[in-house]
């Protein structure tokens, strides 16, 4: 008879499930503040949302090459000059539907069913997610706080040694903890999975979200590895699903052909409006700015209210806090901090199978009044 | 050592690849008339657009619950009230990103790995491409003229006594043919499936593309199918990567948590357009009396330049014609058509892996003059 299938019962991605909850409150009526989604309060750059206005007048929205607009790649590739000094070829980007597809892209073109995938845990849960439904088995190595919560190369030497694994996916800045690993730590992981020959898959989306240590590319490191990186975050792109993989040639035909096929092509209009936003630093700067504001006020107002233990906030805008002080169910923790508060935060359990029940993630993304109104609100609540 | 996957080795799709060449032969100055791909020649309707730019002027373009907005997903379902007088939940109702999301979503959802998928053949190449990278059987049965080239209840009967199969899907109105399947022969295929117990699902991304005969949605014969449908074809929003699912309760919870982790959401900027999409069907009925003349223009035109032997174009925008008169290699001709006639057309080895190498795939979703133009060239090139 007919079911589901076991692969296609995968764990919620909980940040989702309590954005849901909280719309459906506010639709309610209920003033909800947001403080469980990765996304900014600030809308697209000008610039952005000027070529998207424009393409609407020019016409037809239509399909794309597969791998995104020509012009689209060379403005990415270029990207990899001016922020980085390091020199990309046009060919090797392929533009995606955010990042949630480079991911897809990249495990199918990469993986067979039954590899094994190193994950640091705390981590993204849609890694997890998506590496299960696709038939990977994902080997989680919890990070310690001595290496700055940040896999090592002994950790990946060592679970290669137990049993062969065929990639190992970092971030860095970290979800959900923003921690940065400098450029010698993240050089020996790109070095010992070439030394290996495991796939290298690093997840470069809070990039240029940083506050004092700069986030390296791996693509400095080797030729070998696969990026993956996206508009939603300092580009505040969120909703426009659009994002970027750079490619080693091997993988180029692979994943242009999963993408004809997956997706047909990235949507168009997000694609032009995208390439307008490499122009738009000075506004994007701005934004910055306002994070590093949210992100100073939170990191001297959380111990206030009690959520002050948290990992190093290097980039991105986000804290991970261990509330195992207030509670040792943290998904409890964050459904009543969303009904009883009217603050909706992301339960650790998201991140962390083993440890999240005593962390939740607070996103400082959105606006400075926001920061402030959820700070007040979890105040009142918790003190 | 580090090599690509063999579910990631998937060959490409033609038609994607033709537009491919054809984009880099327009970018070189080289005019070419598109009609290899299935794409409306008209932009998305005024109300679309206007939808769009409101949204832009109004702000922030950001996630949205993973199913979709609510509003859409009501809009959505008041459809299948408003045109074929069907109930349908709006909690049934998932919108994707483009029915590109909506297939990964049912595989993943309803099929485990070396689960069988009957297709008919010729059919649209994606079926087939995102079946084997998600390691499903596809069993391809070839469709017969006297059964108006559809597959029947009883092809579906003797395949699945050889070996069990786990699921069945199919397009009416067909790609690449435009033939539509009767109310009659669409309920012996869905009734078939509920008796064995198989899952069907119902690509009906052609509705509203009908020329004569009306196609019906698979909704009226059973709660148990899967529906995909999309804005791309009879809304003409191609390019803005949105469409939709309607899903049996069994599996609406797993299609969100797979939502979630593998896409976060559809893009936004087209939820809201597409909800204006539904109000625009004044201007989109003159779009489809502009196919229905292309179509009239074709059938004249086609024979006399030795195309004239096609399947039933009862709907959808294709044209597919046997060219073994003219070739016994349809891919050769269709490289040849594309640089000596500058004519994009899709070789049949897209939809076809056995028979294709005798049709080509004319789309007529183009410009009046687009046709024109292309039926002069190809005159000339063939006679």
């Amino acid at each position: 008879m007919r079911s589901i299938s076991k692969r296609g019962t995968i764990e919620p991605f909980f940040a989702m499930d309590i954005m849901a909850k909280a719309n459906a409150l506010a639709a309610q009526g209920k003033d909800i503040v947001h403080m469980e989604i990765g996304q900014p309060g600030a809308p697209a750059p000008k610039l952005v949302r000027e070529a998207a206005e424009k393409a609407l007048v020019d016409g037809r929205i239509g399909y794309t090459d597969a791998l995104g607009i020509r012009a689209l790649r060379e403005r990415i590739a270029q990207h990899y000059d001016d922020h980085y000094g390091v020199t990309v070829s046009p060919d090797a980007v392929a533009v995606t539907t955010g990042s949630s597809a480079g991911f897809n892209l990249a495990f199918l073109s990469l993986l067979e069913v039954g590899d094994r995938v190193i994950l640091p845990s705390p981590g993204y849960p849609a890694y997890r997610n998506i590496l299960f439904s696709l038939g990977l088995e994902v080997v989680e190595v919890e990070t310690r706080a001595e290496d700055r919560w940040s896999l090592t190369a002994e950790d990946i030497r060592r679970v290669h040694a137990e049993k062969p694994v065929k990639g190992v996916l970092i971030a860095s800045p970290a979800n959900p903890s923003g921690t940065i690993m400098d450029g010698e730590a993240l050089k020996s992981v790109v070095d010992v999975c070439d030394e290996l020959g495991i796939w290298f898959i690093s997840d470069e989306i809070y990039h240029s979200l940083e506050f004092g240590m700069k986030a390296e590319t791996a693509l400095r490191y080797s030729p070998n590895v696969v990026i993956i990186n996206s508009f939603s975050k300092y580009y505040c792109m969120t909703g426009w699903r659009i994002g970027w993989m750079v490619l080693p040639e091997m993988a180029q035909r692979s994943v242009e052909c999963l993408s004809q096929s997956l997706y047909l092509c990235p949507p168009m209009l997000s694609q032009v409006a995208a390439a307008a936003a490499f122009d738009a630093h000075e506004e994007l700067d701005l934004v910055k700015a306002g994070y590093g504001r949210n992100r100073a006020y939170l990191m001297e107002a959380l111990p206030k209210i009690g959520l002050g233990d948290f990992m190093p906030v290097d980039g991105a805008f986000y804290v991970y806090s261990d509330v195992s002080k207030l509670t040792n169910d943290s998904m409890d923790f964050a459904l009543r901090s969303l009904s009883e508060a009217g603050v909706a935060i992301t339960p650790g359990a998201d991140f962390d199978r083993e440890r999240g029940h005593r962390y939740v993630r607070l996103s400082f993304a959105g606006t400075e009044e926001a920061m402030h109104e959820g700070i007040r609100r979890l105040g009142d609540w918790l003190v």
